[in-house]
């Protein structure tokens, strides 16, 4: 690769579509500093035709873009802007296949439940592309995630809408007090490199391995056990509180993510909540292939083969339930989706946020809010939810206009705690113990489990936690803000890491640094505490932490994750710049294509490049491509403060209207600047050009809205029929295309 | 006095009645340890009595027991019992007058509104015993209260009742945002010692001096500021919350301590509340005088004299008030009494625990519990038992059987941080400034105020804080647990107070102690996750938070404070052993006068009293006082185990019963103990004799229970009947009297 490429990546649902109008917009900037932008697919398409190479034909094959990148993250000059993509259910795979299918690519259906070893062949290679797939390829470094100042600006100057919160609300987080991962985490470091053993031990004595696992010295491995009787007794009592509350129910979950554990997690839901739908239609959903484990919705997928007398006695079977159960939280009243719908529908770090920005109420049945009980059995992040709702109820919503800001330092690279690990996480098939052997055949950890229970393992490394350390330590002297460790007392695996911790913070001058380790309760209270009154703090957290955080304050700060500055600074000295964390957005593709309107916010896409571009100056000694990203900063903060950020109706500029203001915004910024005289001429005529032609470009975006956009697909659009779509301006597109 | 000598308080109601029986036993053991146990009686109406020595004839002349005993405490051998009495609010007040004056004595009405010199100096007086009166004289040392081991140990066994914590609950603690004295207290600590001026600057300029005070050096001074304005628009905005949520609205302040400026707020609550009642009627209520501060009962006290038709009107405005305002919990629901009758009915620090005990809720007209908006307008404590409510419904009830116990070591010695200060706390006449000046004419501190603005300052020696420190220390080391100073980083007072304590804890030695500093919410957050999982945290606390702590912690833990034991380390080096911090129990006079059956538990009592042999034991060197005192700690076990506590219904033992049986095994220990031959042998025969008349004289205990008690007045009984009353086994009698 050329020193001066970034690799800008074509993801998937919004994201991708506003990438057909703003990537042609960064190019031609870009070349003017000799960067070369380029697109590097990895939808969740591409990703899925990627696996099946030796069966297509050479015209259908395309490219492993997340091979390609991951390899490129050891490159100490490795630059790339990463979008949000798709971390793909089992709903969304089978959907992207039939798509596929039906566009000519001939590839397999998805086999549920392999029986034939072509089956599990084929099953295991689909495996690669389900759930939270591309970060850990990706993510070779810490995550280093913060507000930029022109967006808290903005935000304080123009602040979203935050509900009121009544010191009566009844909302509350609920989570298991026994029986969960939180309460039978066991943890142990390697004292030397070695091969530890996952084994299941039945009754019998009989020793099934597992999984065999390479751990390096001075690496810590988890194991730890959810039993299901618990959960499913848990999710009971909570049905029942919720009932006699007369509050709706509601589960948070991260299925896509926790690709493993999750879904059977929200199939418990599903079968306790419509019991005596399972009671009386168990046997003949097992024939018909029903899986809970995919939400209520499986069942309306499945018995369409039936005869309408028995669908109409189902249906009527979940009609009663809806009787003598709480009302559900629903993902869309006006269709009907519950919450129990599709496991992908409701991800707990968007929707806790969510509902705690809106008065800590959801939607229900009718179109109102109402207050809920939020269900997130796993007790080991849901605490700091009620934590934060306590928080609302005792001190009201907190104010965007006042409220400091908590950025994050999160614990990443070399896939660190990635607790989906779907490798190491199974459902328990008949009573016994799981343990975990070491080389010698010592037990290092064991849990007694009965059938249906979920055990799993987790891995986090030592380089990465030294880096992680010295990531926050970096942060907190740079800014002159305290920093927060966050390691509960109570978790296992946090004190293997509290030790650690101890011991790198040595390597580091603390002089004048305010750094604590706290608990996540502690950590979580402090950080609100002072962010009330104004006052910043980072946040140091673990993975999942980070994933959750991210969301949780952007979100009340900001209105949106989306607006975050994302930078993943690599192991190897490269960086990866990420965009909207707040996830791709599948309604915004729907109002693209009934109404042509775009509602996604650019911003993040704005931030991450400059940081890109500059970054890239720095290394490659390319003093044109800082002034091309000091010159974007600035127009991002124009664009903001003429409010030029897509609205989110037909009538008002959208994503394409946006791009457009931060082209001209961008123009005038380096025609204006003094660094660099080349590019301060050239881009005085390109301003010029867009500052005259400013009222016929927004009316010719402008005027394609408000009929169906005529796009086919979903998961693998034809991009030149996109790229039509998202660049309907003649006049803009040949300004552009004669820089 | 007699080194020998041992002060037992008579004081008011049901610990009075107590006495009758109890202080015959104590005196029949004690002297065979050549122990003068003493009676002094500082009872209200002995206290009123004492106000009037030069008006009274001499045979109506009362010694001033309270006086007596203030002295005392400058002796290094000062060794006395107190138990619980009455902190008089006005209407307590002009009761007793009433009923002293229905004895023949002729003492002077109390002059709510003093016009005449006369009637000032008759206000001057009578203001001696208002609120809380005896404490600030007697209390000459810091305080060191606990659970002791056989009470915690019995409650572990034989836990009390704990009403279960619904997760939506809607019951919260409602404080002011603003304007009250936690936002605008200010504090200095003086750099010599020097008289202080306040003073009230008005609009016109012209300074009134309303207090000087001399202040010695390192002595702190506060001053704060509640605005009228705001907590009447705090308590309207309430009372809407309130309605609106469909919850019960409840108001908690401690009037009889804070004798100023709780009866004001209270007032305010009162004519907030019944708005209309008073735009209607206000000028009339004027110039019936009636007070608000004294509550609505007050209006129903001074209506009488009106027509029918007047009182009907008055009465129909006051109900038509129910009908748009939220309901009121209720004091007394069979009866009709609300929580704004009088102001003494609820007093915060027992009536927030009892709530908090009972799963959030208080009594409604219906006689049924419901969620309560529970309201305390000055925020500074107010916001623990928000803490403690939040940590309810997230973790629920706490469990008696496990959890742990939080002792306190309260600052309290030469009436430290005084809050009730009624004589520097002041209700704002004009719109103005209210002003602290030194020696020198410079500012120390001031307030801009408005007329009905209550302003205040408090005093806090320098020696009562080192001693504190000190006693803080000591008992984190003899109790090998951790100990937190509560000082808040948000108010003036405790900044300056966390300065001295950083420095007096440098004369000690640390090491091997767990000693932290924290603000408030984070104190009662550290010790409630210590305390549910068992775990003991000594809270080292201010005065005010000392009365709140005492009593909230015990009614958790042990269902009552009345069993905590509660010692006074006088600074001169005496002992002060006081009994049952639950209060002095009204409603248990009512059932002995009504039924004849006491439910007052001695249990204080006994505690204390074994305290306060084994101290005198120690310093006077009297062996035979150390063996009373081990063998009653003994038999105050085996009554707790042996269930011989009162009952609180006719038919059961009741507090004279109790006596008996402690008596009866308070002998057989002695008859057992091997230190000393002559007691042993002494009380083999008292114990023989209980024994074989076991069953005769709880018969004769029990047999005068189910009728009316005959006995007359009620603040100042005849002693020689109520002796009858409480002593009506004449084969107890005899036996204790053959000792």
């Amino acid at each position: 690769m050329s020193k001066h490429t970034i690799y800008y990546t074509l993801t998937d649902e919004a994201p991708a579509l506003a990438t057909a109008s703003l990537l042609p917009i960064f190019q031609a900037f870009a070349k003017e500093a000799d960067i070369n932008l380029q697109l590097t697919d990895i939808s969740l398409a591409a990703r899925v035709l990627s696996l099946f190479t030796d069966r297509l034909p050479e015209d259908k094959q395309v490219e492993d873009g997340l091979s390609f990148l991951g390899e490129l993250t050891a490159d100490p000059d490795a630059n790339f802007i990463k979008l949000p993509n798709i971390s793909a259910s089992i709903p969304q795979l089978t959907a992207t296949i039939k798509e596929l299918q039906s566009q000519g690519y001939e590839i397999p259906d998805y086999p549920e439940a392999p029986a034939t070893d072509e089956e599990k062949e084929i099953n295991s290679r689909y495996s690669k592309v389900l759930g939270s797939a591309v970060n850990p390829v990706l993510r070779q470094g810490n995550s280093d995630r913060r507000a930029p100042a022109a967006v808290k600006g903005f935000a304080r100057k123009h602040p979203h809408s935050m509900g009121k919160w009544q010191k009566t609300s009844q909302t509350h987080a609920d989570y298991m007090r026994d029986g969960d991962f939180f309460s039978s985490e066991q943890s142990v470091t390697m004292d030397k490199a070695q091969e530890v053993r996952i084994e299941f031990v039945n009754k019998s004595g009989e020793v099934d391995v597992k999984k065999t696992l390479p751990l390096l010295e001075g690496e810590v491995l988890d194991g730890m056990r959810m039993s299901a009787s618990k959960l499913r007794d848990f999710f009971e009592q909570s049905l029942q509180e919720a009932k006699e509350a007369g509050i709706m129910w509601s589960l948070h979950v991260k299925a896509t993510m926790m690709k493993v554990s999750h879904p059977i997690v929200f199939g418990h839901a599903v079968t306790v909540y419509y019991k005596e739908v399972w009671d009386k239609f168990g046997d003949l959903f097992d024939e018909l292939g029903v899986n809970p484990n995919n939400g209520i919705g499986s069942v309306y997928d499945k018995i369409k083969t039936l005869p309408q007398s028995t669908q109409d006695e189902i249906l009527e079977s979940i009609h009663d339930c809806y009787e003598h159960r709480p009302e559900i939280a629903m993902v869309d009243s006006v269709r009907g989706i519950t919450n129990l719908h599709v496991p992908s529908d409701v991800i707990v770090d968007a929707s806790m946020p969510a509902m705690i920005r809106s008065s800590g109420k959801m939607w229900g049945r009718d179109g109102k809010t109402k207050d809920t009980k939020a269900v997130m059995p796993e007790s080991t992040y849901a605490r700091i939810y009620q934590e934060v709702i306590n928080f609302c109820k005792t001190n009201g919503a907190f104010d965007p206009t006042t409220m400091g800001t908590v950025p994050n330092v999160g614990l990443m690279a070399q896939k660190a705690e990635e607790y989906g690990s779907h490798d190491k996480t199974f459902e328990v098939q008949e009573n016994g113990t799981m343990r975990v052997r070491d080389a010698e055949g010592n037990v290092l950890m064991q849990h007694d489990v009965e059938k249906g229970d979920i055990w799993r393992a987790c891995q986090t490394k030592d380089a990465p936690i030294k880096d992680w350390v010295k990531l926050g330590v970096t942060r907190a002297r740079n800014s002159g803000t305290p920093a927060v460790f966050w390691l509960d007392a109570e978790r296992a695996h946090d004190n293997e890491l509290r030790k650690k911790v101890k011991l790198y913070l040595q390597d580091h001058d603390l002089e004048g640094l305010e750094i604590h380790i706290m608990s996540y309760n502690e950590a979580i209270r402090f950080s609100m505490e002072r962010m009330m009154r104004g006052q910043d703090t980072i946040s140091v957290s673990g993975n999942v932490l980070r994933d959750y955080l991210t969301d949780l304050f952007p979100i009340m700060e900001l209105g949106t994750s989306a607006k975050m500055l994302s930078i993943v600074p690599m192991l190897n000295g490269g960086g990866m710049y990420e965009t909207g964390a707040g996830g791709s957005a599948p309604k915004h593709v729907q109002q693209l294509q009934e109404e042509n309107y775009l509602r996604w916010d650019s911003l993040g896409e704005f931030l991450a490049t400059a940081v890109s571009f500059e970054e890239l100056g720095i290394k490659q000694d390319n003093a044109k491509a800082k002034v091309l990203a000091a010159a974007l900063d600035r127009a991002t903060e124009q664009l903001l403060d003429n409010n030029k950020s897509p609205s989110r109706k037909v009538g008002d500029i959208d994503n394409r209207g946006s791009h457009f203001y931060l082209t001209m915004y961008w123009a005038q910024a380096l025609a204006t600047q003094t660094d660099d005289a080349e590019l301060a001429d050239k881009f005085a005529s390109v301003a010029k050009a867009l500052v005259e032609n400013e009222s016929k470009i927004v009316e010719e975006l402008n005027s394609v809205q408000g009929k169906d956009a005529g796009l086919e697909g979903y998961y693998h659009m034809d991009l030149d029929a996109v790229t039509k779509v998202m660049r309907p301006s003649a006049t803009f597109n040949e300004i552009l295309a004669a820089i």
